[in-house]
């Protein structure tokens, strides 16, 4: 036996006792006299003590050798500390070591194992062995395991069974470029990697599993984003019998109970958006809705008044961003830049200050009166003490601008709280997006999603117009999941797939089976997926999903701890009746 | 709203409320004045009433064209049956129905939907989705799930963290085969993916993160034996300052409480046996212990007594067959064929039959007399009534056919009761097993066991005698799971590598990462891993695993129903620089 207990474990109740503990040595601390080693595990840290007058010499000795990072295991009795640090849960009692074995010896690691490391990202990621002992990155992936142990708690208690469905599927070149995986028994053939389990859980509906779950990994083959994994993990979810509502109120309790167990943050009914409206008021398909800035539209306001800038515009929009009325020039100009970077690619910026007390100073004097610039600031619900800012030109363009530049300023007045919790659902989102490269529509979603019966009537005429059974959940101005009632019938299924450009030959090699499978009897159905690593990250307070995978791969797709990929053997090649060309 | 209740949930309580309910027609029985149907979901099957004087005469109309697995939904009043069906849960109910509508049709299924299907397995396979509407399939994938819920909540009290490793690792040539990922953003090198997460999980522990599980997963691309998949999913299991004691109880511990939990059986303390002493007492490292027949050697009662078949042998060893002793001559033949079959490969068998009266009958009354007989009878604990089986040859192979026949005779009395569970630890296995193919050293768990520090000194000198801190957890004779403690130190481990003909560069190329890692304080560890479909399988009362995994390949490794693997497009080959020579 190792231990009697871990390093959280003692309290002043077990002074006397006995004990053996285990784990890291923290840290030594050499007082001449007396040497203490704060003795750390993935439960805590306690204080071991070794002194002149109560300890073995040679023991003192030992203690002494022992560098960071060492395996330790020590046999001692458990003393009433006479400094008592509050700080820690084990603060009040120390142990006084009457034996101590040396189970392994460490060289001093590359960065230091403390909260604030002085490791930079890569060496982090060579060694994310010893980045693991920290405790920030730690405590994230017992975070994740939380998480994911009160996914499965509720959605058992809802009846979900949880199906494991195949890795080694078939790729079908629509949506995202598939991993695939040579098949040696099947020579020249190849499996694909799940993008998703899609049509697996479609067919556990077409079978009548009713309620499928499944905490499971997915796989994309895309140039790397920032913050982005070319393996990823999905709370993967399907339901039969259900209508829209159904999913919507089901996955809504699924958040509530997270936030409620985890976080200990009570949610009541979400609110519902339409894509529509989202866009119109933020900008945005996953506005963040922890603070305000609504847009307003201040077209009738704004245009014909002799300001050429907007006269010729096709949208003149603007917030309200609270208490910076007394912007310096330096930090107005500052925004101007911001808006003027590539990535938002603006021409500029109209700021109007409404002051406190009650006049306005803007960057458009020469162009709007008083009056006029009230009556902007009416429209945006601004109020005294208040900053105007406000953008013009084409619409779509210009309201992705407004909000990039909205998220800004809530960043700059620490207005995203990553405490403070604010899930809404965006609903009816357009079935098709025109896809201007190809010259073709593309499904907003993927080409399961079903349209709304009541827009069944455009899908020939105008199929950009028509709606889809489709909805996103939305926490923190982050997409966490997204799905749709789907298409049930062969025949929708099959007038989709002309319109997404499949001939009956590719729609038929792809989907014949899922087809095939509508034609026995399939039942009404829907569901969603949750993006895990994003959920678990925003969950935690923080937006990068990399620190809550124990393994995370670089931006190029590398492991850079196994240095994977790597080139294989001729043999293992030659098995597969493979070649490289490079 | 499709349903106000599913199909399995009302009862007499319910009688006189109005109801929605949707599923699948099972069966339409029609009457002429009445039509009864059958309507079917996951949670079970209410019976449906129309008949000419309480309902419109066109929805009995519709009742009459509905066909087997059409979807329904209805709506109706709950009324008490007057012939009530005891069998079924909704016996005492039925519903009148008010409105019938049909919102998918059906084709005739390919084979009936049915416990005992009329569909072969090819066909079952091809339409899955259709299977799995069966009940024994769906209970099957229910259990399988209420099964791993049972595994997360017993290893999550324990304060296991649930961590999810890479999918997409490094490939190593030893152990089974790889499958292989092309990297697209790494040209010409290639992931593959984890046969297990064994170097992972032995990171995590030395990451700190103490107790790890993961249900996962794992890939193995050999030549199909009967029920072996591909992709198979193990529970996942490594502790951090442990001894193989410390492991063994917890994971007794788990065994029990999905026996438990699951199943409603006590098991108290599981039996260890060693290695050595399974194969000696059954023949076999993974014995079936639900019943007798335990192995007794003969060798001293049964050679030199003149018969020369026995003289020139090994080992001569036999099993006691309870009750058999009136076996016919054509019975008797029937055994000597079964040992003589290629798989088994035996030359023969002895059988003495030990009568009611206290007289002995055998094929060698000519070598031995009764009172020799006796002797072998006393030896094998036999009583009166039973069959004595024996046979000889060289020692491993003989023992190993003996097992073979003692299952065979278990099977045939009935002895291997599915609803019994005999769980038992096999411990103390050889650390190495010589192979003669290549001529070398092989580790008989994997090259990360260690050696018991007691044998550690033949390691040089003797290494085939080394035994290794090696368990299996074996159930009604199957190995379900099985684990090690680890080696921790770069000297161990490297010393290991190099006995198992590794070159330095080779260990280096493929496990550096993982002996670095043992120089930074790497903790004692150890852990298991379950194989779930197995253990599943095995818990339902089934030795197959095909029925517990929702979407399974067949033994050439192709998904017949989704037609995987398959070509790719000359695209996609290029964008990998890959060219098959095929």
């Amino acid at each position: 036996m190792y231990r009697s207990h871990n390093n959280g474990a003692l309290r002043l109740e077990h002074v006397g006792q006995e004990i053996q503990l285990s784990g890291w040595v923290q840290k030594v601390r050499d007082k001449g006299f007396m040497v203490w080693v704060d003795l750390r595990d993935r439960y805590g840290i306690t204080q071991l003590i070794f002194d002149g007058e109560r300890t073995d010499v040679n023991l003192v000795e030992s203690a002494r050798s022992l560098g960071r990072e060492f395996v330790i295991q020590i046999t001692g009795k458990v003393i009433e500390r006479e400094a008592k640090n509050n700080q820690m849960a084990t603060g009040d009692i120390e142990i006084l070591v009457s034996d101590l074995i040396i189970l392994n010896k460490s060289k001093t690691p590359p960065f230091t194992i403390e909260d604030e490391t002085d490791g930079g990202d890569e060496l982090r990621m060579k060694y994310r062995y010893l980045d693991i002992r920290r405790n920030p990155v730690r405590e994230n992936l017992i975070f994740r395991s939380k998480v994911t142990m009160e996914v499965r708690n509720y959605l058992a208690m809802e009846g979900f069974i949880d199906v494991e469905t195949p890795y080694l599927i078939k790729s079908t070149p629509e949506g995202a470029r598939d991993f695939v995986v040579p098949s040696r028994m099947n020579q020249g053939q190849f499996y694909a990697l799940p993008q998703s389990p899609q049509t697996f859980k479609q067919l556990l509906m077409v079978g009548g599993l009713d309620k499928y779950f499944q905490i499971v990994k997915c796989f994309r083959d895309e140039d790397l984003r920032a913050d982005r994994q070319p393996e990823f993990t999905q709370i993967d979810c399907e339901m039969a019998f259900v209508e829209q509502e159904d999913i919507l109120n089901t996955f809504e309790g699924l958040v509530r109970h997270l936030l409620k167990e985890v976080k200990g943050v009570d949610i009541n009914e979400f609110p519902r958006m339409t894509y529509k409206e989202a866009l119109k008021t933020y900008g945005n398909d996953k506005p963040d809705i922890r603070f305000g800035m609504k847009f307003g539209e201040l077209d009738d306001l704004a245009k014909g008044k002799g300001f050429g800038v907007f006269d010729a515009q096709e949208l003149v929009v603007g917030i309200a961003v609270p208490g910076c009325s007394e912007y310096s020039r330096k930090q107005l100009d500052k925004l101007v830049d911001f808006v003027k970077k590539p990535q938002i690619g603006a021409n500029g910026l109209i700021w109007v200050k409404y002051n406190e007390d009650g006049s306005f100073k803007s960057s458009v004097d020469k162009f709007f009166n008083q009056d006029q610039l009230k009556g902007w600031a009416d429209r945006l619900n601004a109020e005294k003490g208040d900053l105007l800012l406000v953008m013009a030109g084409a619409e779509h363009k210009t309201r992705t601008q407004l909000s990039a530049l909205r998220m800004e300023m809530a960043e700059v007045l620490g207005l995203r709280k990553p405490d403070e919790f604010a899930p809404l659902w965006v609903v009816d989102f357009p079935l098709l997006e025109w896809d201007e490269e190809t010259q073709r529509y593309h499904a907003m979603h993927h080409p399961f999603t079903s349209p709304k019966p009541e827009d069944m009537n455009l899908l020939e005429s105008e199929p950009g117009r028509v709606r889809a059974n489709a909805y996103d959940m939305v926490l923190n101005g982050n997409e966490i999941g997204g799905g749709s009632i789907r298409i049930f019938d062969k025949e929708t299924q099959s007038r989709m797939f002309d319109l997404l450009g499949f001939s009956k030959e590719q729609a038929k090699d792809q989907f014949g089976f899922l087809m095939n499978a509508f034609e026995y009897g399939a039942p009404p159905h829907g569901g969603l997926a949750f993006g895990l690593d994003r959920l678990v990250a925003i969950m935690g307070g923080q937006e990068t999903i990399r620190d809550f995978i124990a393994f995370p791969k670089n931006n190029s797709g590398r492991d850079v701890m196994i240095d994977a990929p790597s080139r294989i053997d001729e043999a293992q090649l030659k098995e597969l009746h493979l070649i490289t060309d490079v």
